[in-house]
């Protein structure tokens, strides 16, 4: 595996089970006392950041640190790029530097996979457009894993809110799907995918139909500027309609998970009295996510030998 | 000692004196040619600052790299905080993570006690609305006893301009009174509190009258949006009646000695020749800024063993 | 040698040859899996920079965390410089937090040495105003010399563009005429100095005139608001007259070099095709600037001992 670019790029199940398993033993390493391994000591990994995401940016250097790799930061609110230098440029002067791993995160679709066609460094998609996010996806699956696995067969996951324009929702969709879940998406039609063609999902519009059925409430943040687009009428009503209320928790199995990728609109998509509940995994999901990237930037930069 | 949030954290004079004498042995770390020390290696030190601070947060980010901590800096201009995140979901964020201090400066006082009630992790107030500061008061503790210790009972300082807005004011007030200096605030009526109930001070409006019979003079920045509301009538004005300019400096005892938190105005509350001349101790309070960051870091992260 | 302010301050041509012969070595280690060598380990490097430049900056990072220096970045944008602080103040703050080299980029000619006056520590200037940019002149002569080495004399180099704004151009034609080139400048009269007293090169408008000669041409970035300025009537115009075209290239001479200090403005100055052709140097050019910053702040910082 050279780079990570959509969770298509594991080749079946068991590549996937290979990650989340390797992914243990770095959750493991964040649990010691001094929790720095020397694996990539003298490697560079840059992030380079078109769109701002200062918790997936942390969350990705953080494991980059813990590797003991030295990490550069790419700017591009202050960068050359503003200056007119083409991508193709920018990914060149970087490259020429001698960088090992670029992650890269970018408001349009496909642009990791062009950055990773124009370096020899390993690349990893931090988000493009309303494409994937192939870490979060591994993330979310190894939390889900961690309490209803080994296996998350039949696993009934809901994914609510914003779907048509989520890369989360992307990626997850195909992540769980791998593991054998089933999904079922769920908001006003306006915010679902126009076509449903080849989504392993079945659609539903209604929340509390579905919240009493699902093993896992996945909430997708809802972006204020959607209101601005009438793809709903009000963040009152969303919140009403398809937000995770107490009412609507209560509803639910007594084991159902609540998931979220974070950052939260307390009291839209989900009420603030959920979210710090027992059964929000939200900061466990945010703790996995940094031994999820090491495990990734571990394997592609080819650190072989023992994790430790 | 867990987070140190205010002065009123240290339980009594022999603890402060105790981080003093911590600190000494930091400062002659950092005169070494190699100003490292392994102490804190494979920990991590966030900074939070929800206001720009260059010169404090490159103090502590200093401290916690000569101590082999990693460094990761939360800056809020690009933050998800800006999405509409709340300050408690940012916290747990950066917990989840796997942090052992956090930095916190923030624009509201009492802004550090809420983070540290969130997090287990060790919380460093470096600045909470006009509430406290409490490293620059250690700094400018540890600079003073450089110069007049090692005892400073009895020794007079002058406290002079916007004591009123100014958190470093209070942090001081409280660190000179335990360590038995006598302090007199020294301003226009308008920049200092309106009620002293409990503040172990003495008060003058004429910096004429009280420098001559003072050992430091402690002056603090003058904040320009203060003019607009008419707290004094022009720069010029507020030089002339409190700044501390070298005729004023010429009627000080011969070994009175000038402090300043900076950044400086020179030429307002302070005349260049007098930040430049021998008599001025800025330059060593930055210095010792990061010696008594590291000391603090240093034992809440209860590194132990010895600073080597 | 303390500081690198100018190309002036290395004291004759074998002096700067000796600066080569040291970046070969580093150019040894970048190439190496681990790019990693503990020579300046416990040292600090601040990155000071009052003009945003990411590539430089970047570039002096990435040398000195290869030397294993720790880095600090003040950022301009958000520092104590915007309320207020003298260059001055700025200096000595962050030379009291103990540092061993300050980067320094301003907008102002000087600036760097005004710097160097007021520190101790040592000063490598990354550009000041129209001034100088010596590192860039060594990368440049680095790179020229891998290709045209290991001796320089009669190389024949056009300098096309915006030499009269330009730092680079003012510290190239230094660097290339200590080592013996030939060097023309090209451009229109409005972007060409306006006296060449004591400039060692001849100077020519027309670029067709000037190709078909040179070894080596040297492109200039042009920076779009010279138009506004009316140094050329349009981009248009300047592309089809001193831009390096497919078809100018094809009447050079077939082992003629191209080079560029970045970033490029792609079909204005540089073609396409040119800019991604085998004779484009501009990716060589910024590779081997890591390794003369690391060659430069090894030397200043009197590492001594071996590179490893």
């Amino acid at each position: 595996m050279k780079h990570l670019l959509s969770v298509d790029d594991f080749a079946d199940r068991p590549a996937i089970e290979a990650m989340l398993d390797l992914t243990e033993r770095f959750v493991a390493v964040s649990r010691r006392e001094i929790r720095k391994v020397p694996a990539l000591r003298g490697r560079t990994v840059v992030s380079l950041f078109f769109e701002e995401s200062t918790r997936t940016r942390l969350s990705f250097e953080t494991a980059a640190k813990r590797l003991s790799a030295d990490v550069m930061t790419f700017s591009v609110a202050s960068s050359s790029v503003k200056k007119g230098e083409s991508l193709l440029d920018t990914v060149r002067t970087i490259e020429a530097m001698g960088v090992d791993a670029v992650v890269v995160r970018h408001s349009a679709a496909g642009a990791a996979a062009r950055v990773a066609s124009w370096t020899g460094a390993s690349v990893v998609n931090a988000g493009d457009g309303r494409h994937e996010h192939p870490t979060q996806a591994l993330l979310d699956a190894y939390t889900l894993r961690s309490h209803r696995g080994p296996s998350l067969d039949g696993c009934r996951v809901a994914i609510v809110g914003d779907v048509r324009n989520s890369r989360v929702a992307r990626s997850d969709v195909k992540m769980f799907h791998a593991l054998g879940c089933e999904i079922t998406l769920v908001g006003p039609p306006t915010l679902l995918p126009e076509r449903l063609g080849g989504w392993p999902v079945t659609v539903a519009h209604d929340l509390d139909e579905v919240c009493g059925e699902v093993d896992v409430l996945y909430m997708l943040r809802i972006q204020r500027e959607r209101i601005d687009q009438a793809c709903f009428p009000s963040l009152r009503e969303y919140a009403s309609r398809w937000g995770l209320t107490p009412a609507r928790m209560a509803r639910c199995k007594p084991d159902t998970l609540v998931m979220h990728p974070g950052p939260m609109n307390r009291g839209i998509e989900i009420a603030a009295e959920v979210a710090d509940s027992a059964r929000s995994l939200v900061a466990e999901q945010v703790a996995n996510g940094v031994a999820v990237r090491m495990a990734v930037l571990w394997t592609l930069l080819g650190a072989g030998g023992t994790v430790v």
